[in-house]
Formats: C-alpha cells, structure tokens, sequence
C-alpha cells in the first residue's frame, strides 16, 4: 500500500463541491488542541462567520462535528420528544431520511408526500396542519439534494407559525447559493452541509437555533436521546460563555477548513455569490437544452446550485457518467432513490459554480453523445 | 477577520496529539466524491489498514465519521435494546459518559464504580455480573483518558463471555500505543480515536464489530435508535459488497489523513509502535520523578501514553498549565472530572511519543518550578 494520491476531479455533482486551494492549505496547518486559546478564537469566529452566512443574529449558531445527516439528526433530536406529532415534508430522499428519524424519536410523523421533483405545495402544508391536531414540529428540505427542486420556506414558516410549530429547515445545499434568510423569515431551527455551496471538505454541519427553539428544548419533558448530539452538553463547548467545557474532540483541521471557505464567500460577499450560482445555473440549463437535455425540474421551483437532467430515452446513464470521469475527470451524480437511473444531478455549487465548469461539462456530454 | 494562523504547539496532551507532516500534506490533497471509484479503494485500504491495527480479521472494521464519542455511541445504541441490562464498568469521565447513553437507549445500566485512576477489578466485575442477573452487555474502557489507568480487557472479556455477555471495549486512547488484540481476546465491539496513538486529527473513530456482535445486532428486536449510527444503513456504504450506496457524505479529506496516518504507524511495526510508547513513558516517569512529581497511578496499571501526575500541595495547576502552553508552547492536559485541580494529564502519545518531547516537557516544568 502506498499513499494515496487522488485524481483532479471536476466536481459537478451533488456535493461535495471543489476546494479552494487556501481551505486545501488551511486543512494542513499543524493541529492544536481543542481547548487552546487559539482553538477557542477560532471558533467564536466560525460562530460570526456562519451568523453571516445564515443572515442570522441566533447566538447557537456554530458547526456539528460531523457531516450533514448527523446536523439533521441533531436538529431533529433535540425538538422531537418521544409520543409527539411531526409533519415532516418527503419531496424527495432527505424528507424520507427525517421521517425515520422522527420514527426513531418514538414520535409520530404526519407525512406529506409531494411528487419527486416538485416544491412542497404551501396550501397543502396548511390543509395537513389544519386536518391533524397536536403538531408542534414541521421539517422540510429548502433545496432538496436529490431532486433540485426548490421550496418556498419563508412561506412554509409563515403558515406552521400560524399553528404554533416550529420548524426546522434542511438548507444543506441551499446555505451559500440561494438566499437563505433565518431571522427575517423567521425560521427556527436549520441544518446545512460544509461541502455544498461552502466549498470546504465534507465532515461538519453549520447548524442554528433561534430563542424560541432553545425555550422549547429547555421545557423538554424527556431526556435527548442521544448524548453525542444533545444541544445542552454541546453549548458547554459551543456556547457563548468564555470557559468553555470538554465535550467531545472537535475535528479541529476541518474547522481551519470551515473558516477558510466562509472567509472566501464573505470576500466574495453572500450576495455576489448567490447571484454567481444563478447565473451559472441558468446558463447550465441554457447550454444544456442545445444539446437537447431537458431539466427535471420546472423553472419556477429549479435551484440554480443543482439541475437534475432526465435522461434521454435509449442512453445507458450510467455509461454516460463513467466516460464523464474516466476520459473528462467529471464527476455528476446518479439518480437517487425512486429517480435512480432516470436522471443525472449536475452541481455547479461553490467553487464548482463557474463557466469554465459550465463550458467542460456540457462540452463533454456532447463528445460522448457523439454530437 | 484573517486567515488562522496555528500556533505551533508540542502536544503532550490528552489527545490529539501532533500529526507527522505526510498526514497534514495527505489531508490537503483535492477532494474527491464519496462513491469515487478511487475513494472506495481508499476506504478498502483503510479497512485493511485498521485490522491491522485492531489485530482482527473482522470485515466489519470501519471508520466512523465522527469523533470518538460518536464511535462510543455507535457501538452502544447498535448493541443496547430498552429494558435490557448493561454493566457499565466506571473507573473515569469516559465510563461515566457510556452510562449516560445507556440510560438513553432506555436500558438500565448496573454500574460498577471503581476509585478513579485504578482498573478495573475483574474479581468485582465476575461479582457483579452473578449479582445481576439478565445482562448481556458489558462495557469498559481500557486506557482511560481521564485517569492514565490501564484495565485488563482480556481477563474481563474472558469472565464476559462465562456469563454470556457481549463486551464493548473503549479503545480510543489505548489503540497503537498499547497491545490491543481483538481477535487474541475475543473482543466483541471496540471504538478507538483518530487524534491519540494514531496521530491523526481528530474527527474520525475506527471501530470493529466480529459476527458474534453482528448477529446479536441483527436479532434485534427494536429499531436503532440513531438513523447516522444505524450499523445496518452504515454498512451500505462501508460494507464488503463491490457496490456501495450512499449513507452519509464521508468526510473525505480526514479519511485521506487516517489513511496515511496508519501507514506510517504499519510502517513503523505496530510491535515497534508500542515499545517505543512504553520506554518513553516509562523514561518521563523517570524524569519527573527527579523533579518530585509523583505519577498519580500504581505501576501496574499505569498507561505509558497518557500519565496522570498529581499535582504538589501548594502549586496553582492552572497557571503551570498556561505557562507550559504560552512561554513554551506546549500543551498537557488538565484533570477531569472529580480529578479536576488534582492532577496533570501529560500524553506521549503516536508522533508526540519521543524523546525530545520528554525532555522539553519536564524541563520546562522544571524551569516553572524554578528549580
């Protein structure tokens, strides 16, 4: 066994996105302790740096050490108490995967199912709510990782405050690409990725918690289930005080990691780099409808960050992504779950979203088409 | 806000402890996907690599993505069902926190305390397990983090399994630096840490399951109750079989880290390893000894990485502390726990074990001391 050298890929799939060179080069710096000082200054300027990226002034605002399904489930853990009723919203595989986590809460999940590949219907929502009593927590996906499909969650949070819910946003793939506004719109809770449109290596979670979540799991009956993510013994390391408490070994290089790709996208400003993945994304879809593909997804509910494209009749997609990264260094993604084999997910998100990028993979679908 | 700059600390601490350069240069090289071609390879290679450093055959041998304290949940909410019995051996901070989990998966844990900084009594374990009838789990650690204190987890497994019971040993600290011999000892279930004897930052736990846990796991009669550490789903994408499915996003770039950092610990012997652990705690000992310092555990059950040193009357631990880490630049470990103020935790632990290290150490507190 030697050590391992990777290819150059040209990540455009779902996540993980390309690294910048400076978050590369952060990653490697000699590690330090997890309670030094230093280590400690760094953290409270993630905690700065995520406020600024979830448009947020919740102090628990800081990153899960682990990837996004354990932010997820942390989120979920903490609000859900055993023998309570959750609407958890499935348009896709991630509304599926807090289903079964609310199932594991012992709580019971009230299920709305929406087509894969469409935004959860508002009015839906609100009948779903208004037919079952005793709700108190509503979960959806902002931007749904296997579908590309957008949901308006600002309204969504309007509507389960209406019925006295808190809610909890998935913003794993939408936190850096689209607007994603926690206090303006009110939301409670969100769980986001590191390597979606924060560009920074897989393996932490930004997550935020608004006032009124932190008094809901305060009045909490049970106990968190879960040790590793319960939110009272993580805010003893996270928290705001400056004695901060061992609770677990924080993966301390990839939080150098993490403040590095936030520090590129507060350079670049947040605003600039939502308007840098609308412009790519369009212009994907654009290039890509020339050469005859077709978006999964309709206009109005298409993320910019990630285009699912349904595959032409009588092509063998797997083929098709094999070539991409054997003969292109491409990297797109498979259809997951029920769009398995139906569909391709190119990402253009983070680092990833540029025209070079654009102009390569498009470029290289023709090739192979034959076109 | 700038870019972090690392002081460059020696890490004579708890864990982590410092990373050779080829595990920081491997950790910064280009991200990859998660269902890479080459990225399986790798996590086949890792594999490998940890039953090497296990010394099992187990095909269950992973790296879990989290720190150490996921690994140590992982292990129990697979193995722990509600209603059943746990013996939970607590000799320190770490025993304490794998009670706190089994009262959380709804079991009842029979503890058995034992003074910190002593192992654990096997006489009292075997009088435990005949005291209580019905359990079927038992759980202790080895090299406990929090005291320096070594327990025999081969004599313990070997009375375990008389009363028919499964063990989970805490490895997290003593693996690499210590004989760990899961297979020689019939170790059922074992987690263990990136950042100590393996030398690897922090933010991954190896673990190992053999057959007889994983059929105990798949007679289960209630559904795990985390989703991440669900071994069945995990095992999608860490399992045998040529084709993985997505689980979670790995963390890619600390996986490349712990690929090199075990490398170079198989490079070095795993034997060579641990001989080069035991004379250089034994040579600190030694030394700190010539300066007054008296280790705070017998002999006998003393770990050679991790040496818990009782502080004199009269010293402000403290300030001993942070003058090691600002005019020295190096980091020991406070006391934990009930050993809060009462004892230094100094670590020899992977790449921080050598020489040079003692000697900068101890005369550096010897300097503070003014002697």
């Amino acid at each position: 066994m030697k050590s391992f050298t990777p290819p150059n890929r040209i990540l455009l799939g779902p996540g993980p996105s390309n690294v910048h060179l400076r978050v590369l080069e952060a990653m490697s710096k000699p590690t330090i302790g997890h309670l030094d000082p230093k280590f400690i200054e760094l953290m409270d300027e993630i905690k700065e740096l995520l406020k600024y990226v979830f448009r947020t002034k919740n102090e628990v605002t800081f990153a899960v050490s682990g990837p996004g399904s354990v932010g997820m489930e942390t989120c979920l853990v903490n609000l859900v108490e055993p023998n309570s009723k959750v609407l958890v919203c499935i348009n896709g595989v991630f509304g599926g995967r807090m289903k079964s986590i609310v199932d594991r809460c012992g709580a019971e999940p009230i299920e709305l199912k929406v087509s894969w590949g469409r935004a959860i219907d508002p009015n839906l929502f609100e009948d779903t709510l208004k037919k079952n009593k005793g709700i108190n927590v509503c979960s959806f996906v902002h931007a749904e990782t296997s579908t590309g499909a957008k949901s308006d969650i600002k309204t969504l949070t309007e509507i389960a405050h209406k019925y006295n819910c808190l809610v909890i946003a998935d913003t794993v793939t939408s936190l850096g690409g689209i607007p994603v506004l926690i206090d303006e719109w009110n939301i409670d809770v969100s769980y986001s990725g590191s390597q979606k449109c924060l560009s920074c290596p897989p393996g932490l979670s930004p997550v935020t918690f608004n006032e009124r979540a932190l008094e809901f799991i305060k009045s909490r009956k049970t106990q968190v289930q879960s040790w590793f993510m319960d939110l009272n013994l993580i805010l003893s390391y996270w928290g705001g005080s400056s004695k901060r408490a061992y609770h677990h070994t924080a993966p301390i290089n990839s939080l150098y990691a993490l403040h590095e790709s936030l520090l590129l996208l507060k350079e670049e400003g947040i605003e600039n780099s939502w308007k840098r993945h609308k412009t790519n994304g369009e212009k994907l879809v654009e290039e890509l409808e020339k050469i005859g593909l077709k978006p999964f997804v309709i206009e109005d509910e298409r993320l910019p960050q990630l285009t699912a494209v349904t595959v032409p009749e009588g092509i063998d997609e797997a083929k098709v992504r094999k070539s991409l990264l054997d003969d292109y260094n491409i990297e797109i993604g498979a259809g997951l779950g029920e769009l398995a084999g139906k569909v391709w997910r190119i990402g253009l998100m983070g680092y990833s979203s540029n025209e070079e990028n654009i102009k390569a993979c498009v470029g290289a679908i023709k090739n192979i088409f034959g076109k």
